[in-house]
């Protein structure tokens, strides 16, 4: 996939997520595309986010779907507004609640893939479902609750960290 | 608090999750342990594990809440047969569902504290609710649907991740 993913239009002072902050240079830095109403991103973990020897660890799997599902948000309220990601005014999304069905052992055989699907869009709140794949076969199942960010936040610049 | 954790009871070959292994020289190696009939586990996220900047990433939170999560049902199948964490057959927990709602945003201002309650020990499955708390707030709270990991994983030595 090429272009300019979703996090590529997160505002500066709030593209600091660990999970989908670009300019976090710690983090997984996630890429999340539209693929007609599916939502898609791809990422590789590394040999150390193991949970028992030769599976994916769990808690990384649940960071991939909480922010698959905030990026998602984003984009989704985007298109329900009819304008681009690069229009203003900027939103970006927090979650509310994240649940996650483990279905099955995931196993750490290179790239997963997490596709997602938005559920509903009402006031502030966006609800995306998002499906983990490993080698084609669905491993783990999640629903976000995103919340649209208070202005309040994009503010607090006086916080930021170095 | 002092002593041996639940994770320093977890036999070598399943000690290697990136949450709660010992063993896993990258990851986060939380320490849980009873106090009365609750478990507590503390720790200290990195400045970069943040979310919006000021306030710890909630994937993070997550991972906390679920590792705690499979740690106390380690533990609480111990206790619920009566005999000590370094007794044999070894009892280890992966994760079957996870639920976490974020009740507000959770400050970066040193180290977090995860307390578990034990809601259900029920053949194979233990359920537990964990709280996390910031600075004696709760900003955070998560359930854990625990299983009991079958033996056949407890063999599968040769997908060691090295």
């Amino acid at each position: 996939m090429t272009g300019k993913a979703f996090q590529d239009y997160y505002p500066d002072d709030v593209a600091h997520c660990y999970g989908c902050g670009r300019l976090n240079a710690h983090g997984y830095r996630i890429k999340t595309f539209w693929q007609g109403d599916e939502t898609v991103t791809r990422f590789r973990p590394e040999a150390f986010h193991t949970a028992i020897p030769g599976y994916v660890y769990g808690g990384l799997l649940a960071s991939l779907i909480d922010c698959h599902g905030t990026g998602t948000a984003a984009a989704a309220m985007y298109r329900a507004e009819g304008r681009g990601m690069d229009s203003e005014p900027s939103l970006r999304f927090v979650t509310g609640s994240l649940h996650v069905d483990f279905l099955k052992p995931t196993p750490q055989c290179g790239e997963l893939e997490i596709r997602g699907r938005v559920k509903e869009v009402k006031g502030r709140k966006v609800i995306v479902e998002a499906t983990i794949y490993a080698e084609g076969v669905a491993t783990a199942r999640g629903e976000v609750v995103a919340v649209q960010m208070p202005e309040s936040f994009l503010r607090r610049q006086d916080n930021h960290p170095t």
